[in-house]
C-alpha cells in the first residue's frame, strides 16, 4: 500500500451482500458521504441495482464470488440474514473484514442458536425449547398448555416460518413435514403480549454505541404494518432499561454495524423475539425522523467512523409500509396514485422500492413526522396513505 | 401508447443535462420517489455518473444528442445554464417537454435578457446599463459614479464572469478584451447593501407555487460560503412580501422547477441580483432542513406531481459550503478529517460530491439544524466543520 498524502481525498467502499430495499437505502445514505457502496445481487432488477452503479451480478452464498467482490472494499456487509457462516468464515480467515463478523451473526442466522445464548446470559425471552421431533413438541404442550408457537431456526421472515399450533392434532399434521427439512425447530409459549417493541442500536468497532428512541412496531399477519417512534406511553426509566439492554447485547454479541432488538411488551416487562442485524423495517422512520438515519449509521459504524445523534427531528414520528394489496381492476396506475397522496398529505415522505406490486410484498413506505398533540391523527393519516398506494383503496375526504 | 393498466407500476423517468452535485443530489431525491433519473454528462467521473447507474455519455450541447437523451423520458430539465437555447428549441419543435422551457430559461441563461425583463415588469435592480463598448462605460462610470460592476450576460458562476471597475483607466486596461469576447455587457452601479438573500420557490405547470423560507447568504470572493434559514432578522411581513414576488417571477415567467431569485437586501428594500432556474446553492439546506428538499421538489414539479410542504424542521438550519483550499502536507487525508468531524459534531450531516480537490472548488457542504436559542454558536460550528474538510484547517478543542 502506498503512503497516504495529505492531498488524498479518496473516501472508502463498503461491499454489501444483497441488492434489496435495504441496500437500496444505504446507498441513498451513502451518497452524501462520498463513501461509495458496492453491491452483489444476482438479479439485475432488484432494488438497490436500479439505482446504485456499483453492482456486481453473482450468488452471495458463493464464496469465490464473495472473496472477489471484497477485493478493494474496506468491509463487508450484509443487507440479509441468508449469506452461509461457514462463507464469511473462510472470507475471515483470509483477512476480508466483515461486520457483523461471523461470531456475531450466527446469532442474527439462527434462532435457536439466539435464544439459547441470550437466556444463558441472563436475557428475558418467551419459555422456549428446543425440538428435534413432533413427540417433544406434543409432550411439552401437555405440559405447560396450547397453543404453541413453532419456528424455524433459520430463513424466516415477515411471517413466514413461523407457525401457531393449536393442539397434538394439528401438531400431527403439521409438523412432520416440518422436522423432514429442520433438525431441530425452535417452540415457545405464546405470552400474552399488550404490543411489540424494537430497539435499535449502532455499534463500531471502536465499540462506541448509539441508541435510537424505542419504537412500537405494529404487526398484521406477522408482517410489520406501521411503527410510532417513540414508542407511545414508554416512560422515560423504561425506555433507558431497554436501550440499556440493547446496548449490552450488542456489545455481549460484538455485533458491528445497526442491530434491532424484536421484543414483546408484556406489560411492565419486555421479552426478546428476535434480533437482526442490519438495518432494520423498524427503523425506516430514521431517515427524516432522526438526526442520523439506520443507513447512514450503518455505514459509520462499520467503517468505524463516529457514530451520528440519533436524536429526534419531531415529537413523533409515524412510519407505515406500502403492502402491495389485490388492486381493484379500476384504480388508478401507481403514478396517479402518487399524485393523488401528495396532493392529500403535502408533507408525507413516500419511499418506493422499485420492486414489483405482488400481493403482501413490502414494496415501500411512508412517513410523517408530526407534532406533540395529534398522534392518533397521525398514525391513521399516515396509515391510509401507505394503504391507498399499496393496493388503491380510496383515500377519504 | 397502450392504455395504462390498474396494475401499472411503473413510475416516468426525468432526463437531467449536467452531471454535476446538482444531478447528483437530485438522484438521491430520485431513489425514494421510485422515479428514475437519467443523466447526460460527458464525463463518466462527474460527481453523479459516480453515484447513478442511468448516466449516458455525450455533449449537452448537440441537439441530435440531447433528442436521444430525451426519448422516453417524461421530462428534460438541466443542472446548469449552458445548454444552448437553440438546442432546447430544436427539441421543443418535435415535442419534447423541457422545464424550464426555452422561454423561461433565456432569463437565467442571459443576465440582461434577465435585468430587462424584470425591470420593465417593475422589479427592483440596480441600475444597470447594457454597453457595447469601453466608452459607454466611462459615460455612464463618469455621470453616475465608480467603481461599476461588470458582468458578462452568459456563463458566469461562482464569482466567474464579474469585474468591479474602479475608474475609468481600469476600464480602458481591463474591458477591451472582454468586449472582444462579448457583444454586450452587462453594467451596473455597486450598492451598499447589508446582506444577500435568497428566496427560493417551486412552480409546476399547473401552476401550484411553494416557496421555503427566506434564506440570508454569506458570500466571499463571490462564492456563497455559508446560508442561513430562515435568514435572521426579517420581518414576517417582509418574508411574506419577497415571497410573494418570487411567486409572482415564477409565474409571470412561466418558470417550471425549482427557481432561486438572489437578492441584494439594502436596509428596508430588496434588490434582485440574479436567477437561477434549477436547484440553487441556497437551497441546499432543505435536504434536512426542510419537509420537502428543493431536489425531490424540482422532481415534482418538472413531474407535474403536487409540490411537497416546504416547512422547516428546526428554528434555524446552516449551511456552510466545503470550499477545496490550500491542503497543508501535514494535514491528514480526507477519510480522517471526515472521522474527526464527525466526532466533533455528532449532529453534522456531511454531503461530499466525490469532486477532486483544486483549490477554491465547492467540492461538498455540511448542513447543522439547531434550536431557537444559539445561532451564532451554530454558524460558527458548521463553518468550522466545513473549513476543516475542505482544507484542513485545524479545528479548535
Amino acid at each position: 500500500m502506498t503512503p497516504k498524502l495529505s492531498s488524498d481525498t479518496s473516501l472508502p467502499t463498503v461491499a454489501m451482500v444483497g441488492g434489496g430495499q435495504l441496500a437500496r437505502m444505504t446507498h441513498q445514505a451513502a451518497i452524501p458521504l462520498g463513501v461509495t457502496l458496492r453491491i452483489l445481487t444476482d438479479d439485475p432488477g432488484d432494488s438497490a441495482a436500479l439505482v446504485s452503479p456499483s453492482t456486481r451480478l453473482g450468488k452471495g452464498s458463493d464464496p469465490s464470488t464473495l472473496l472477489e467482490f471484497s477485493r478493494g472494499a474496506a468491509v463487508l456487509t450484509f443487507d440479509h440474514e441468508h449469506v452461509p457462516l461457514d462463507a464469511i468464515r473462510s472470507l475471515e480467515r483470509k483477512g476480508v473484514k466483515a461486520f457483523p463478523s461471523s461470531d456475531a451473526l450466527q446469532y442474527a442466522q439462527d434462532k435457536l442458536a439466539m435464544r439459547q445464548r441470550l437466556t444463558e446470559a441472563g436475557y428475558p425471552a418467551p419459555p422456549f425449547r428446543a425440538v428435534a421431533d413432533v413427540a417433544e413438541v406434543i409432550t411439552w404442550g401437555e405440559e405447560v398448555g396450547w397453543p404453541l408457537i413453532v419456528k424455524t431456526p433459520r430463513g424466516g421472515y415477515d411471517g413466514k416460518g413461523v407457525w401457531q399450533i393449536a393442539d397434538a392434532a394439528v401438531a400431527h399434521a403439521e409438523l412432520p413435514s416440518l422436522f423432514e427439512r429442520n433438525r431441530r425447530l425452535l417452540v415457545e409459549q405464546r405470552v400474552p403480549l399488550m404490543r411489540e417493541l424494537a430497539a435499535l442500536v449502532a455499534r463500531s468497532p471502536y465499540g462506541q454505541v448509539a441508541c435510537w428512541p424505542i419504537t412500537e412496531t405494529v404487526q398484521r399477519d406477522g408482517i410489520c404494518v406501521q411503527t410510532v417512534a417513540p414508542a407511545p406511553g414508554l416512560s422515560a426509566e423504561r425506555s433507558a432499561e431497554i436501550e440499556a439492554m440493547a446496548i449490552r447485547i450488542a456489545t455481549e454479541l460484538n455485533v458491528v454495524g445497526v442491530m434491532a432488538v424484536e421484543l414483546f411488551d408484556i406489560g411492565g416487562r419486555v421479552l426478546i423475539n428476535e434480533l437482526a442485524m442490519r438495518p432494520h423495517n423498524s427503523g425506516h422512520w430514521t431517515i427524516e425522523g432522526a438526526a442520523t438515519s439506520q443507513f447512514e449509521q450503518h455505514l459509520r459504524a462499520v467503517l468505524d467512523y463516529p457514530l451520528g445523534s440519533t436524536r429526534l427531528r419531531a415529537p413523533h414520528v409515524v412510519m407505515a409500509n406500502v403492502l402491495a394489496g389485490d388492486v381493484p381492476k379500476d384504480a388508478p396506475p401507481l403514478d396517479e396514485r402518487l399524485h393523488h397522496a401528495f396532493a392529500y398529505e403535502p408533507a408525507i415522505k413516500v419511499h418506493l422500492y422499485g420492486k414489483e406490486f405482488r400481493p403482501g410484498r413490502k414494496v415501500g413506505h411512508v412517513t410523517m413526522l408530526g407534532g406533540a398533540a395529534s398522534l392518533p391523527d397521525l398514525r391513521e393519516r399516515t396509515e391510509r396513505v401507505a394503504v391507498w398506494l399499496g393496493s388503491g383503496a380510496p383515500l377519504p375526504e
